[in-house]
């Protein structure tokens, strides 16, 4: 497959104005093609081709949804080591990485297929009729989840595969039935494009409407602007910084329609260490926490930025720990220059901070161009108090140790705390007592609560949350990974006394789907 | 019980400044007693309160909160006549009416608290850990919903039992394990106060943590904006006009965290009368028609304030029949005067439309004060097409035929529409295959379809939906009537290598509350 550096509006390719090239951050060059910039016009008649497709999609049947879902995997897989050279090119990550992603990226779509066959994601509920209850009947009530609509994604440049063009938003919402308008994103136009291409043929072969899908070139806002304002969309998914995913939250209220906005933004994983843990295991959790904090030179939504104990021998041996680990690090590369430079700003304002000391340095990235060099701060907890800056997430490899005086400090900063997206808490049999004080607060602090583990790991499976209060995401309902993901793009039906014939195929007397009902509110329900 | 004047914050009551009484709409008389204006710092004191309790609230056994609920339904019903007698009074509804609304309203407590026991609302996964697979292991990942937080509720004027102070949003925010903070309605203070005081003693009596409930008063838009605007609250609850909800989702946004709300607004809940049915059955449905529109004055959410038939013959019929019944159809009291005087304001607007003919109108009221006539008006296809401010909702008993030349413009006028809480079609089995065709445009533009009946009556279900697409409601991801509102309460989260002494008791391996699981995606899931 050749890389086009056109636009794709349904089955139709748009070359677009003026344009852009990716950037190789590890070596610095710029790579081949050329990506033309989408117009006004082209994201009005993707938008206006995914709306006339919206019906004959969402009711196409489950089985050959899911057969599109299955088939968009395949031809993810057929593109072989084309994508995989090109995305580790655009993105700085290793092979490996990038090879366990587009396992997780398949994998995902997958699941989703399966999601979609079993159907209980519809949520159908049946209330029969009760023609002779006194004082008056009740009707045939039915209940089933529709899809919202025309969705737009916007590509996340931390993970190119599974948070892009074919990534979690696009998976959960076809699946859900909404047709898709991605906006890729500029660090990875070769990635997105070869993915993009990909969906485009997995449409055609599994005879999908023309506008189900289409992917849109924009190194600039104008295109995400137009996209979240177009009257046909509705609903949007983001991941990317809090200052990005705030502007499409007040564009999508300021709406004559507001819709939406799934915005996965700015964490930083409070990593909580208890005192018998800490005792025991300090240097072991250290070089732990050292390899979760490098992993993707820190670029997850879920590094460990924050890590609080109690000041002490063993928060000191864990320090060092960490700090020795780091050290032996070299640099890898970020995912962009505009990131590295950001990053390197955010970790010389904490080396300049008069409350905090630098713990260590990780070595530097020799001949890559933009890496990032880990670094590990501390600080204490009424500096950490006293200036909310030191709570703000630093994206990349830094994180700050907070040395408590006692566990109710630990609580009292957890509490201070915004929403997160995890919290992990390392302890042993003797800290249970402590620990299980601690679990209220953390339920409403974050999307995940792990234990003796860090949650740079976001599993694909039925029971993930990934997801959290504001403003680790806009909207602590839902979960960007995992099954559940799918109930973004849904809304709910009822059926009133609507005669067989003419009722959806999930709600007919005679179930013909076989999905799984409840009724009179007993029984299998909403998946 | 004596009716007080004060505001209820947990426990303790707080007279406020300053005052206003409520207006029984039927007689124009004023009622005693006096109810004081909270202050900003009545309100601060009931969220603070609130989230105090929200720990200790939420973590109650699911029995505890079950009874709470239905000690609440008890303490409602023991308020006797007086409840009714002041309910009567204060909305100028009919007593059979009021009774009616009791029993609905208790029976949605009695509902949620069965919902809470089953404990299927909790939506819980499991995914057992795989300590074998390859190349990585997995986790044990857990998944439950839990409550928001603290939920200000705002009582509607148009059913001051059933949602208002113990209404639908209390009753599902509290089943959810949210503690409420009302702002009373100031046409109903009387009602509210005396509902309140149950909810509060049913709170002592069950034990439940000081803060579960608060009652604020006020007559103006300072308490409801210190709420929407307070820190703790964490979810809004609305019911009224489009220009109070928009205004409501307007501060929720502009929050430091913005927060969900969840408003019923606007619909004109249009019927759509088919060919076959309309020749058949004229007279008939367009008795039953008039019946709808009245009922209640037309206050109702779901009133049909929208008729879309093919003109000719049959639609002339059903005009004549609606016509008729009304004009018999003496007019009752308003909720308020100044709902009374928005309708006439409106009926006056509509009558001096160029292009609309008023076919109908109400016998007055007689001696009732604040009547609202009914109104019955009627224009072209083209003319409604061209004046979108003909597709506005009238609150109150007043409604618009549109007279369309065939079935296409009939599904063009649908298109055009706004999102609708209900959309209502009468047909005969002739008119099938016409009706199949509109489905999947109705399914996009409202959140319940129903057949050869009128939206009026909601039922109490789990098959319920009473919501649909904006702006019928701010967010057409959820229901206000029915089980499945719950939902709009909760936010998932996950446990991941939670050791059990640490899990709640819904995710202990032992399932000790005996609560519907899926494992590994399979089985029963979220209710």
């Amino acid at each position: 497959m050749q890389i086009s550096g056109a636009s794709l509006i349904g089955q139709r390719t748009v070359a677009g104005a003026e344009g852009f090239r990716a950037i190789d951050p590890a070596t610095g060059t710029t790579l081949e093609p050329v990506f033309g910039r989408a117009s006004p016009q082209d994201v009005d008649d993707a938008c206006r081709l995914a709306a006339q497709a919206f019906d004959a999609y969402r009711n196409q049947p489950l089985d050959a949804r899911a057969s599109f879902l299955d088939t968009i995997a395949e031809q993810l897989l057929a593109l072989g080591d084309v994508l995989i050279e090109r995305c580790v090119a655009e993105s700085g990550l290793p092979r490996a990485r990038i090879e366990g992603e587009r396992g997780r990226t398949v994998a995902q779509l997958r699941m989703f297929a399966q999601v979609v066959r079993e159907g209980a994601f519809l949520g159908v509920r049946v209330d029969p009729a009760q023609p002779a209850r006194q004082p008056l009947p009740r009707a045939d009530l039915r209940l089933q989840h529709v899809a919202l609509g025309p969705v737009a994604v916007f590509g996340a440049s931390n993970f190119p595969l599974a948070f892009s063009v074919a990534g979690g938003d696009t998976a959960a919402a076809l699946a859900a039935g909404c047709p898709v308008v991605v906006k890729a994103h500029p660090a990875h136009p070769g990635t997105s494009a070869l993915v993009g291409q990909a969906i485009r043929q997995a449409v055609h072969a599994c005879g999908m409407p023309d506008g189900t899908f289409s992917l849109l070139f924009d190194d600039g806002h104008q295109v995400g602007a137009a996209l979240v304002g177009h009257p046909q969309i509705q609903a949007v998914g983001f991941t990317g910084s809090r200052t990005g995913g705030v502007a499409l939250m007040a564009l999508a209220a300021a709406r004559r329609q507001p819709i939406p906005v799934y915005a996965e933004m700015s964490s930083v994983n409070p990593v909580l260490l208890f005192p018998h843990a800490l005792e025991a295991r300090a240097e072991a959790i250290g070089r732990a926490f050292a390899a979760s904090l490098t992993l993707g030179t820190g670029q997850f939504c879920t590094t460990p930025g924050l890590i609080v104990g109690i000041d002490g021998p063993a928060l000191r041996r864990f320090e060092a720990a960490a700090a020795a680990a780091l050290a032996d690090m070299p640099a890898t590369a970020m995912l962009t220059p505009g990131i590295r430079r950001a990053y390197d700003a955010a970790v010389e304002r904490l080396a300049a901070h008069r409350g905090v000391e630098r713990l260590a340095q990780g070595a530097t990235g020799g001949a890559v161009c933009h890496a990032g060099r880990a670094a590990l701060f501390a600080t204490k907890a009424d500096a950490f108090a006293r200036d909310a800056s030191l709570h703000d997430e630093v994206f990349g490899p830094a994180s700050l140790i907070v040395r408590c005086p006692d566990l109710d400090a630990m609580h009292a900063l957890v509490d201070r705390l915004d929403g997160q997206l995890t919290v992990a808490l390392h302890l042993d049999e003797a800290d249970r007592a402590d620990a299980r004080s601690f679990m209220p607060l953390l339920e409403r602090r974050a999307g995940r609560i792990l234990v003796n583990g860090f949650g740079t790991g976001v599993e694909v499976a039925h029971a993930m949350v990934h997801g959290g209060p504001y403003p680790a995401t806009s909207d602590g309902r839902s979960t960007s990974v995992g099954s559940l993901a799918i109930a973004r793009f849904l809304r709910p039906v009822c059926y009133q006394d609507v005669p067989d014939a003419l009722l959806p195929d999930a709600l007919r007397d005679a179930n013909p789907l076989n999905v799984p009902r409840s009724v009179d509110g007993r029984g299998a329900a909403r998946g």
